[in-house]
């Protein structure tokens, strides 16, 4: 099946972009996903194809009128679920991936200037998605990074099927560190254990390292990571096993 | 003064890539920041110029040897902040995108496969970033996206220089929704208080939504926001004005 990616932006020149070179691009030639995109401007009505106007109650900027923009995505015959980047949105993660790639595909709004007429997402099934707390031009870059994530794992896109579960945030916690050859580099070797062949500690260590960068380097995930052990269902039933 | 962006990567033919189009295409043209790529694969030492190796300890994937992304790192002869962009590092927020702009460049080491060496990290003074907690297929997404957050701030980029001031995460808030023509659309209309021109009141309809969106769709910048209105100094001394 074929991952059906509709861009919907000012800048369709921008796609696919980096995603038609390493990965993305060999999983684009191989049809295992498509990438459309719609000019929005294909859908203003007056002579001078504006598809912004200022803002109600004034302020610097424009914002998109939603009439246009829904055309827009009014003329997407299989829209999959609607996503518009926008810092208001919820943010992203990795579970929304996940299940967004087990889907048939996705249709991402792209704003630009100070963003969408929020009667757009009261009249049409759109799904506000931030992909982190910074303003960027536009959405444009959002939908890079959306579909980069999806891409990867869609069936025979990643090499080794496992890469993708030991991962950062798959487990709820940050990865563990990685170490490669030289043994010693600089004077600083690679700890011990890795070196042990000792797979039963090789895997404690890693997963102590693992809650340590967590608890250290993002309180907020582990706090997520610790309530959801505790707190859920499957958790207390582990506890009582 | 030109914003110097340099770029370690495996895949240079990604840059400027998006960012060579729309604003930051047309500050690329005008000088005010410069993008230049260093091929990682440049440094590499064997005859097969390998840059990665398995990890240590096994497991799937492949890391990036510290000896070669170091070689291409002592390359840069003016490094500015060195960003690597990796799901393992702190959050970037508009705060820290801020003072990058502000500073005369950056240097971004992209990943791929299973990341880096955690060695390098602790050898050279790299600052470990996240774009978001999800998994790209690489470094170069997040580097496109720290470049287009940061180049939108350089001076004369942007056409009103008030656009910066009122937008998410400034006032570590989330943006106030925006509406613009036509008046009534789908039997929607735009908030009668934007329509009545009373400056005052707009301005605190737009502070109260703010406020009300950033509760209820964004919690954890709220309990900040609150946090540190009530907990810091300059809070307390605006209660004693």
């Amino acid at each position: 099946m074929t991952f059906a990616a509709t861009v919907l932006t000012l800048y369709p020149e921008m796609f696919p972009g980096p995603l038609g070179a390493s990965i993305a691009g060999r999983a684009l030639r191989e049809g295992r996903w498509a990438c459309r995109t719609v000019q929005i401007r294909d859908f203003a009505t007056d002579k001078h194809r504006s598809v912004d106007d200022t803002p109600a109650g004034g302020g610097a900027g424009m914002v998109l009128r939603p009439d246009v923009v829904a055309a827009a995505l009014d003329s997407v015959a299989e829209p999959h679920p609607v996503i518009a980047l926008t810092p208001r949105g919820r943010p992203l993660d990795q579970e929304r991936v996940r299940e967004l790639a087990a889907g048939g595909g996705v249709t991402l709004l792209c704003g630009r200037f100070e963003g969408f007429d929020q009667r757009l997402f009261e009249a049409r099934a759109v799904e506000e998605v931030s992909i982190g707390d910074y303003i960027l031009s536009g959405g444009e870059m959002g939908a890079l990074v959306l579909l980069d994530a999806c891409i990867r794992l869609l069936p025979g896109v990643m090499g080794a099927p496992s890469s993708g579960v030991e991962e950062s945030f798959e487990s709820g916690l940050l990865e563990y560190p990685h170490y490669t050859r030289p043994v010693t580099w600089e004077g600083r070797t690679i700890p011990e254990v890795l070196r042990s062949g000792d797979h039963a500690r090789i895997a404690a260590w890693r997963h102590a390292q693992a809650e340590t960068d967590t608890r250290l380097r993002r309180p907020d995930l582990w706090e997520r990571h610790v309530g959801a052990r505790v707190g859920s269902p499957s958790g207390a039933r582990r506890e009582k096993d």
